[in-house]
């Protein structure tokens, strides 16, 4: 029968029911059709076709390896001020000050993180550090995530791999949440919920896919979605941006396996991943921000979300999820199958 | 420039960003494919196909209007205990109690709720009345939730119209942060927060797209979706069981204007409905639930999401929506132009 589950960091219900469930082989989905190379502004010798580079990774022969630049239209953008309005005596409004960039993993147009060789990728993690430093710099910027969209289902416009960080002027709503759950967490115990969290995981072992460097690939026990993955330092850490290089190198390899897993399992699925960092620290001048006061409560991680299932009604509904898949059936799956490209 | 807009009843901001927008007719859809009708179990003729009928709505000829049945895989069931449970220390979990309901709108394979007479629709807004009081008189069921998945996008399996009622042994999340938000402002006021809105809105006028028969159809100000349309009831209720025939009335009209008018404007676009109504009142054995006892500071209304953008890793990572149509413009469309059924 259905089972209701709740994590301890987010106060959520999640509807876990497996009578709907399939098998992963009913979730394989074909690879996105790859966009003309001839037109892709992604593809060396089209760097033109997009605004002026913010950053590269040489390749040392000329080229580069990775690249940034600003996404050509920004969700947010660079303005002298924030604007902070009210509208109507009830409604918020501010303008849209931030920064937008999109990360261009690679010079194939044909390969993705969990196929490039793993210097590869640890030459993309190095640029996300880097880039996120350079935005956590700004005071205007009160969060700066990080995130990849692939395949058209998970709202990838282009298919050159790519991915993309966007700084905001507000902590997100999500985000406070989960600093709220961890704040009186350590007020009660003096300890860190994701560490505690994560321990508990490992003495239970049955959603653990495996251990990589230092990192844990797990499915969490309220899993949203079918082969929902998040992979944490099992170090404790609030800051992405302090990785030394060894844990960067870890975490490349970490990512590339999850990917790989999920490739080998599922074909090309199309997903999202999110970094889940701690709000920028950069002390503000004037009022401080209450919610980077919290920072060393939080305990960075990656979310790697499938779209396997829509999003229906009741979700938007209620913020409940229905997912069909235990997290325990897809450890196991996850367990057993081999990264697409070890 | 983008702009970052946040409403007063949920903590979460959205960024309105017009530069990425298109036209009306860029996002039109034409009209989902319909399933084959000879294998269609909400079809007719079909009634064996279906588990056992919960409700129906006589025709006057020996068959229905409107039926009602358990969703046939569904995503919470009865059972007699909720076994609330603690996993590994950290984790919670109790039985998927609760129940899970389809309402097959129309004999007619081929219409929707913008095309069907308005007596018919009138019919359908009974049958939810009818099923939620029934559903809300069930001390295990917390919350009670109606909604509309129209279209594979949306999350509609099938393409015969229909819309399903679920009841959940806990208050949702999102339910109980407006609830907050509610209660907070009474205590401040002494007056609903969601008829203040709606007056501002009223005032204001520019998301206004039309007034019918004591309802309000507008565009919220912190739209996270092109054309989401609100239906607000004008006088203050809590409970959408509570309608008067009247009341019932006026909401199916509202109703079909408001799918109509997105028909007329989008082509048949995939679209979620959700009533966001106050959390069940019945009084429970033993500790009354705190959430029941705000049910007065809530104010019943509609919400139409159409389903024209993807949700994408930024949305995931951050409860933020990137929406490129501003409200403002959609209000005008819609006020432009004629339902598709009038």
């Amino acid at each position: 029968m259905p089972e209701l589950r709740r994590g301890p960091i987010t106060d959520r219900w999640v509807i876990i029911a497996p009578e709907r469930a399939k098998r992963p082989t009913d979730y394989r989905s074909e690879s996105p059709e790859k966009d003309d190379p001839a037109k892709c502004p992604f593809c060396p010798g089209h760097e033109h076709m997009t605004p002026p580079e913010i950053y590269r990774v040489h390749d040392g022969n000329g080229g580069w390896a990775v690249r940034v630049i600003p996404n050509k239209f920004p969700a947010l953008t660079t303005y002298p001020e924030l604007g902070r309005e009210a509208v109507g005596g009830f409604f918020d409004r501010m303008h849209g000050v931030g920064a937008h960039e999109v990360v261009v993993e690679t010079p194939d147009h044909e390969r993705d993180l969990a196929d490039l060789p793993l210097g590869h990728v640890i030459k993309v993690v190095e640029t996300y550090v880097r880039r996120l430093q350079e935005l956590m710099a700004n005071t205007w910027h009160r969060y700066v995530l990080l995130f990849k969209n692939h395949g058209p289902q998970a709202g990838a416009s282009l298919s050159h791999a790519h991915s993309q960080i966007i700084a905001t002027p507000v902590t997100p709503r999500d985000v406070r949440d989960r600093l709220e759950a961890a704040r009186d967490y350590y007020h009660k115990k003096e300890r860190c919920i994701f560490c505690d969290m994560l321990l508990a995981e490992l003495q239970m072992g049955k959603r653990i896919v495996e251990e990589v460097n230092n990192y844990v690939i797990w499915t969490p026990f309220d899993s949203r979605f079918p082969f929902e993955i998040h992979i944490y330092p099992q170090y404790h850490s609030h800051d992405f941006t302090q990785m030394t290089s060894e844990q960067i190198q870890g975490l490349a390899r970490a990512l590339k396996r999850a990917l790989g897993k999920l490739k080998g399992l599922l074909g090309d699925p199309p997903f999202n991943f999110v970094l889940q960092n701690a709000p920028n620290p950069v002390p503000r001048p004037g009022r401080p921000d209450y919610w980077a006061t919290l920072q060393y409560d939080y305990h960075w991680h990656i979310e790697i979300i499938p779209r396997l299932t829509q999003v229906a009604g009741f979700e938007w509904g209620t913020g409940f999820y229905i997912n069909p898949m235990p997290p325990e059936d897809a450890a196991q799956y996850l367990r057993e199958v081999e990264p697409a490209d070890p």
